[in-house]
């Protein structure tokens, strides 16, 4: 047999390389979807177009993954999908929310498919209602936005607006129309960064893919008569700046009943709590990373839209950074059973200042300068305690942060019960001693 | 130029590998200290040999590294291993430790070579001192238990065995003369891990590179007249656990002056903090990685026996594992900055307990049933806070677990509080009333 001269192996050589390069190529341009390889779009979608299954036409992996947050209902052991009362599983929120919607109806979230179904059937949506509660239920909102402008929108009653709101949350919510960019389609988000000095536009696309879920994981409220949506971030994101912030406005959700304390209720603050110098955030982590997983069909690698807790897909979420998934799961139940117990810790500390605010209130000759330091350390002990209840990871998106507030929340609250004692021993004492 | 023939080639590649590997065989042999690589020692060590200096004849690097402990003197944030007074850096510590001597003497830790010294220097340190407190603090220990019996030697005076404890901690003290093997050369960790079920004889080297500092980095007591030192295991290393054995078997460091409650004082529980679930330990992280990482002089890799703050060395000590150093030292800042704030807000709640507690105890008329639970709540507050306070790693060793203690102490702290005011405030309302 004739042995191959040198210059035919190199020739070799250079032909697999050229080759095995010109098929890697095929198969990444292959796994695009067709908008994003040069080929025109199946479907040309409008801008803000609210209905998700236009946009589906073009990007097929995710939507099909989309549609099966409308399916999803397991229960990880402290959160998941599932259609769970909250003030069933734990008792104390019906206390601490007394005098409130959220003391009569306050559910698990199930998936996004499921956003606009839900905030119809809560019990806590009435007559006065306003269409802000529809800011975050909807892929209806950033047209109906970029038509009315967010202040009409807003100063429209929940069910007025009914009837132009037919999506769930949806693609508009997040992406602009055929570019597919992740942009900030909340005005109050828009405003909320601008006051903070920041501009998304250039943001990078890792920090999009955090910053994009602030559009309604966040902490808000409704501004004024006209219940315009605002995120209190005028002074920062942390729990200390956003109490501040509500101390300086003095803004009040309700007033606590028979207590008298003028209360915030917090909604959901996941971008706040992950952002505020979490483990996961430093090291350059992005919600979509853990929530959004990468996955393949074949050879299209897409971001999974099923968005769920990591919980529920470990391998794909936890896995594509941890060598060991059972090692990041069980961190994470680990972490999540040690905020629970401080979290009960604190409210039975909440529960405790309460009753005793309610007995100093009732006592007619309460002192009521101590009375006044009473419900303030009340307020700032259940805000900075809803922070981290309200919050949906149990504590793993930020377990450091979530211990140190619940810490000072059940400082703040014996304070409270302290100071509450106080106003009234002080009555009952000088009542005696005349 | 004749090209070189493809036999050529091939044999000349087979003699580069065989090259190469002879090459890093030797270079490794090298590496190794002589007595490992089958040669025989310069000098013959005797069992439990306590001069360092002629362990180190054998152990060049080891041992000289281990003498810049002696050098040492750099402060880190929240520690290191210069002497700092704690009781300066936090005069709460004075009234929390007030009626004991860490009230009168409380010195930031310096390096093993400086144990004698320090130990020696103490103001807690007197004529009634026990020879115990010896047992952590010299090399000499390992062959004096084994003379005279761990019981025998703590029936000493600490004075009367001075004379026989001549060398700092040192080489004796966690291995195995000749063999170098890592071993329990504590009679009370024995002891301990008898009680708990584990004969450290089957655990993994990476295992022992934890349990060898558990010889004296742990929380224990002097048990009974004979001063005998235990570890306060047999439920097991959980502050839980450990609460409950001291609450079982009624133990009482001092009684707090004035508020009579009886207290434990906690040591430095590193082991115990550390093994509770943290996330470096559960993903086999030993003491010894970050406390004494690998390095090299020339061809041979060693642990470094300088050992410190991880902090004073993090390229080599978190470099390791981290590819990203400033992350990972940013990141250990930003714990202890949490843990620090969290451990002042206890302290603070302490202190409230003691002055409420104090008043309660003054007054004669005093309810004597919730003066006791006051007691009780304020003695579990504190050495749960102490069990924090007194590792050496303001939490970052167990950041959830540490933060979860201390806000549990808060917790406990304000209820002795205010279960110390319902104690005199019932009295004095009686009286007032009669």
């Amino acid at each position: 047999m004739r042995r191959p001269s040198l210059s035919v192996l190199i020739l070799t050589a250079i032909i697999v390389v050229l080759a095995g390069g010109l098929i890697a190529t095929l198969l990444f341009v292959a796994s695009q979807p067709a908008p994003q390889r040069g080929i025109p779009p199946l479907v040309e979608v409008a801008p803000n177009e609210p209905v998700s299954a236009k946009w589906g036409l073009n990007f097929p992996n995710q939507y099909s993954t989309f549609l099966l947050t409308e399916q999803n209902a397991i229960s990880t052991t402290y959160g998941g999908s599932a259609l769970i009362s909250k003030l069933e599983q734990d008792p104390r929120l019906v206390t601490l929310f007394a005098g409130m919607a959220f003391s009569k109806d306050y559910n698990e979230d199930r998936g996004h498919r499921r956003s606009l179904e839900d905030v119809r059937a809560t019990r806590r949506v009435n007559e006065t209602t306003p269409a802000t509660c529809y800011s975050c239920k909807s892929a209806n909102t950033p047209s109906l936005w970029a038509e009315m402008g967010m202040r009409e929108f807003d100063k429209q009653k929940f069910f007025d607006m009914s009837a132009r709101i037919t999506e769930p949350i949806g693609c508009a919510n997040c992406h602009e129309a055929n570019t597919m960019r992740l942009i900030v389609t909340n005005p109050a988000l828009e405003e909320a960064l601008v006051a903070l000095g920041k501009d998304w536009r250039t943001f990078t696309r890792q920090e999009m893919r955090t910053v994009v879920c602030a559009n309604c994981h966040v902490e808000y409220y409704f501004q004024g008569d006209d219940k315009y949506l605002v995120f209190p971030w005028r002074n920062g994101t942390r729990i200390e700046e956003i109490a501040q912030y509500y101390a300086d406005t003095g803004f009040e959700d309700w007033k606590y009943p028979d207590a008298g304390t003028s209360m915030i209720k917090m909604q959901h603050p996941e971008y706040e709590v992950y952002t505020a110098d979490s483990t996961h955030y430093r090291a350059g982590v992005a919600c979509a990373d853990c929530h959004m997983p990468y996955t393949r069909d074949g050879a299209a690698k897409f971001s999974s839209h099923n968005i769920q807790s990591p919980l529920l897909m470990a391998e794909a979420a936890c896995g594509a950074c941890h060598t060991d998934v059972s090692y990041a799961v069980e961190r994470a139940k680990r972490i999540q059973d040690q905020v629970h117990e401080t979290m009960l810790k604190t409210e039975d500390a909440l529960i405790a200042a309460i009753e005793a605010l309610k007995a100093a209130a009732s006592d007619a000759n309460a002192d009521q300068s101590k009375l006044a330091e009473a419900r303030t350390l009340h307020r700032e002990a259940q805000l900075r305690w809803d922070f981290i209840s309200a919050e949906n990871s149990m504590g793993f998106h930020n377990p450091e942060e979530a211990l140190r507030i619940l810490a000072t929340a059940i400082d703040l609250a014996r304070q409270a019960q302290l100071k509450a004692i106080a106003a009234s021993q002080t009555a009952l004492l000088a009542s005696a001693l005349r």
